[in-house]
């Protein structure tokens, strides 16, 4: 359900109300049903019956019913049990509860209960404030399940991304862009398609520089690290193609050309899946559409996530947008009817 | 014209045969009659009549009709002065003919006999072969009009980057991002949407690193150099806003909260412009859509540009998409229209 005073528990109303989804899959949420409710009271909320239950055995997957593991509810109530929280503001309570539903969730995707976790977010300096050092939700699911090596997957659509390196300066990230660090990051991409289903990927693998270095013009990284990398790939009988100029290889995957795009640094991936996914209205100073879905590779569960934060200023908005958590959701059950 | 042996001319003759774009101006091409007449008989192009004047004053501007002033026809032509040129290839004919087209089209626009110049694309290497060493079209413009400070601006829609560098490697990138080039950047880019007739116009000024340097944990550009140049920026009037996180600005342009972004990298603009502007058709194997425009800013003279190559490859292709050039010439007689 992610942060109790974030957009979590609307946009899983919204996105569970959808009876197409209960086609496709059986979801649970793990948080809180009376903050459920008050979220599906807001205006124009689709029409919904929460089901408060202690199992998945117990759940009723009738579309428009939505299924609750009430996870002990960490924020205080008042005289008739209805929660009191600051929604749509940072709070220890807040944060406190979004980390007790992770840790539920692993818990249960660990004992094989549920196939796949899908999270919303939780605010990180709520979680702070709780007492808990914490940096993010992919460090949880890492921690928990001692996992030490694992890589983000974004994807919107067809487009899909891994990052050579994610959260470090761009002179480092050049750095950071080595044959091997290359080479690994083409290994994941492949098997990440594969778990969706891919039959043999096309994997693109960008360049790092203009024009992917013009031949060694702007740069030398293509020729000692980035082709190299390409060439061993091939070798080991992965269907990569590259160093591919990185202002149209996203155009050419979003269009087919390829499956996945190995991107050589942050901002290289996450522009395009941006500017596809989030829709910005300056009339109304708000996000219109915020599609994509954060995929962690690595883990031994199956685990996505929503592209975006907790959005406390969008909290009670009718029109908060739902897409990136329904995405991750179809994506978790990508993934877990390929593991079946 | 461009290229005589690229789709310069097929994508003239299907901009120009839409009669709307005459209500807005009064279009010339500088070219070769005969090949773009070739270029009206293929395959479902839409009907046109090639009228050859020696100047603009004998033109017709009657919807349908194509007004070509005729530059001296550089390719071969047969017994019955049809031209011989190989088609969709690289060749020292239709580089020297390109390359005549443009400095034609310089003479008449310094001559105040057009106001603006619109560029079809050349081959640099056909150019080379015709023995002038070129680099560019925009590199013949600032010599043939002693220019020595000049940018480009990309623009689709109402997004609009510049950079602070383009064609070099990414760790000189890094380099670049001094505060006083930032600074130069943003007062052009503020300059440039005037002349656009934007009145006070929204420059967002983008970070290099990851979430804009996230404080410095991620870099320390934004700090040193980046907020500074922004802060100079507004002390001079100009409503600049930055460093914001690059991978969230573009979206945020595209909806109308900037009119203009200044981008730190190639990469950083090229990515979303091409991500909006190009779009992939992997079945076809080919481009579906390509828009966008090259704005030179700097020049004494006014000059945009489509912004893709001759595409060889698409000569012939009655799905040829000319929407870079019909933006290319809207974007002229904005500018154009500004100056009167």
């Amino acid at each position: 359900m992610g942060d109790p005073a974030g957009i979590g528990p609307e946009i899983t109303v919204k996105a569970l109300a959808d009876g197409k989804l209960y086609e496709k899959c059986r979801p649970v949420v793990y948080g809180s049903a009376d903050i459920l409710e008050m979220a599906a009271a807001y205006e124009r909320m689709p029409p919904v019956r929460i089901k408060r239950i202690g199992n998945a055995g117990e759940a009723d997957f009738s579309p428009g019913v939505i299924n609750v593991i009430h996870v002990a509810d960490l924020v205080k109530t008042d005289e008739n049990g209805h929660p009191i929280f600051p929604r749509g503001r940072v709070s220890k309570e807040a944060g406190e509860a979004g980390l007790a539903y992770v840790l539920k969730v692993i818990e249960a995707a660990k004992a094989g209960e549920v196939d796949a976790a899908v999270t919303n977010p939780v605010n990180k300096e709520a979680v702070n404030l709780a007492g808990h050092p914490f940096s993010g939700h992919t460090e949880v699911f890492a921690e928990q399940t001692g996992t030490k090596r694992y890589t983000m997957m974004l994807a919107h659509g067809s487009l899909r991304v891994v990052h050579v390196s994610t959260h470090v300066s761009l002179r480092e990230a050049c750095d950071r862009v080595t044959k091997e660090n290359v080479l690994e990051k083409i290994r994941i991409a492949d098997d990440a398609c594969r778990r969706l289903g891919i039959d043999r990927p096309k994997v693109a693998v960008a360049g790092l520089n203009p024009h992917a270095g013009e031949n060694g013009m702007f740069g030398r990284e293509e020729i000692e690290e980035i082709r190299p990398a390409v060439e061993e790939a091939r070798a080991l009988g992965i269907h990569a193609d590259g160093p591919v100029p990185p202002d149209t290889v996203f155009s050419k995957a979003a269009g087919g050309m390829y499956d996945i795009v190995v991107a050589m640094y942050h901002d290289q991936g996450h522009i395009p899946m941006k500017v596809l996914g989030f829709t910005y209205n300056e009339k109304e100073k708000k996000w219109n559409s915020v599609s994509g879905v954060n995929v962690t590779l690595g883990l031994p569960i199956i685990r996505t996530s929503v592209d975006h934060g907790t959005a406390y200023d969008q909290v009670g908005n009718p029109d908060v947008c739902e897409s990136s958590l329904v995405n991750a959701i179809e994506y978790a059950v990508m993934l877990a009817s390929d593991r079946e």
